[in-house]
């Protein structure tokens, strides 16, 4: 059995979650709490050495990191249903497209971490947050928790980093126009790499902007997303109700 | 016919010349100078909006950017000789690596950067500085473009970039220990992804680093690497005679 070290409220967690939920795949679940920064414990390091999650162990022991990897990797050796394109340029399509989304993570984050690791952070003396840091190996994470911890991002950072993820919708509504779909005509893990994304747009981030007026292909997609029995089983909850 | 615009110096640029030199393709070279900002202008933008090099034209006219996008496109059109691991799992490594290295482009930035970019960047004047800025769509490289142009990195900046490399070196050591090659015990695009860095690291930022008694295997690697035929091909020439 597979077995997924990850979090609940993760977005790289959430992807690979939905992914294994499309291929019926049961696994071992184990969540890893990040604001007790147990990804940088030398437990987990041990597993990964990069001090990410999600992380899924295969049934032989090996393990694999990294959520757009592993969504690939699951659709080579579990190819029923497909979430990948045919078509190779189809593939190297989604593989840009996963890339983009990753790189514009750092929009979520200001919002994302403002609810549950912001109230944990500004807890610790300066004392604490220094030695916490230490253990975080990079430099823009490192700069995440001092946000989080003494200097919550200001209406004009959270304004340009809501500015960055309605251009997302912009560009979604344009891919969407053939097909309804990301890339290569159907449902893949293109779709999948921005799930996590939308649900917080939705909730809390720029819900105006999750509507039939606003980017009307954009919400048809995220309404036929939701409505796939393999969203509820990844449980993708909401981070506003806590 | 396949184009490819590309720049001699850009390391994505070297990664994708060599793939097709492995794979015997050719194609039209078609030189973007960085220097002039080439890959900003408004002609190349309409080839391809993100304004980055590599760009491969396909015979239809359909385009492809990212580098290591192109090179498993590449593999997965033209199969013979494989550039990529059979297993999937082995693959999923490959990703990661590519990936892991493309992490660490800054590093290299602050070494490339210091040659040509360097010289035009500093003949400028605030003016033009703040004109050419507003073309450079990404945060990072408008950060590079003003180091380079007036705030040339520091020594300790150098150093922190060089140990930095210096650890890849030192990861790809225990990489090639089971069979001389970064992943799946073959030859492939994990290999060709950090070519260019070695390339960078032998020439200039560390090479007393790539030796037989520092880095054996990286060493032997290295060796072999340029003995490829396809690397004689793909002219990834020297930064500093110039």
């Amino acid at each position: 059995m597979l077995t997924l070290f990850h979090g609940w409220r993760s977005s790289a967690s959430r992807r690979v979650r939905l992914c294994l939920a499309e291929k019926g795949l049961a696994f071992e679940s184990r969540t890893v709490d990040l604001t007790k920064m147990e990804h940088h414990k030398p437990e987990f390091l041990k597993l990964n050495p990069n001090g990410v999650i999600p992380l899924l162990i295969l049934d032989d022991g090996r393990s694999l990191y990294e959520s757009g990897t592993i969504c690939e990797y699951l659709d080579e050796t579990h190819p029923d249903p497909p979430l990948r394109p045919d078509d190779p340029y189809q593939r190297a399509l989604m593989r840009n497209w996963i890339r983009h989304v990753d790189e514009r993570i750092i929009n979520l984050i200001v919002f994302n971490w403002a609810h549950s690791m912001a109230k944990v952070a500004q807890q610790w003396s300066d004392a604490e947050l220094a030695e916490k840091l230490k253990s975080v190996p990079s430099k823009e994470r490192r700069e995440a928790w001092i946000r989080a911890a003494r200097k919550p991002y200001t209406e004009e950072e959270r304004g340009e980093a809501r500015a960055k993820l309605v251009q997302m919708l912009d560009r979604m509504e344009d891919m969407l126009k053939p097909a309804g779909w990301l890339v290569g005509g159907r449902y893949s893990i293109a779709d999948i790499a921005v799930v996590p994304f939308i649900k917080r747009i939705d909730e809390e981030i720029a819900p105006d902007q999750v509507t039939a007026a606003k980017h009307p292909r954009v919400f048809a997609w995220w309404t036929a997303i939701q409505a796939r029995p393999a969203f509820a089983v990844a449980k993708i909850g909401s981070f506003t109700d806590s």
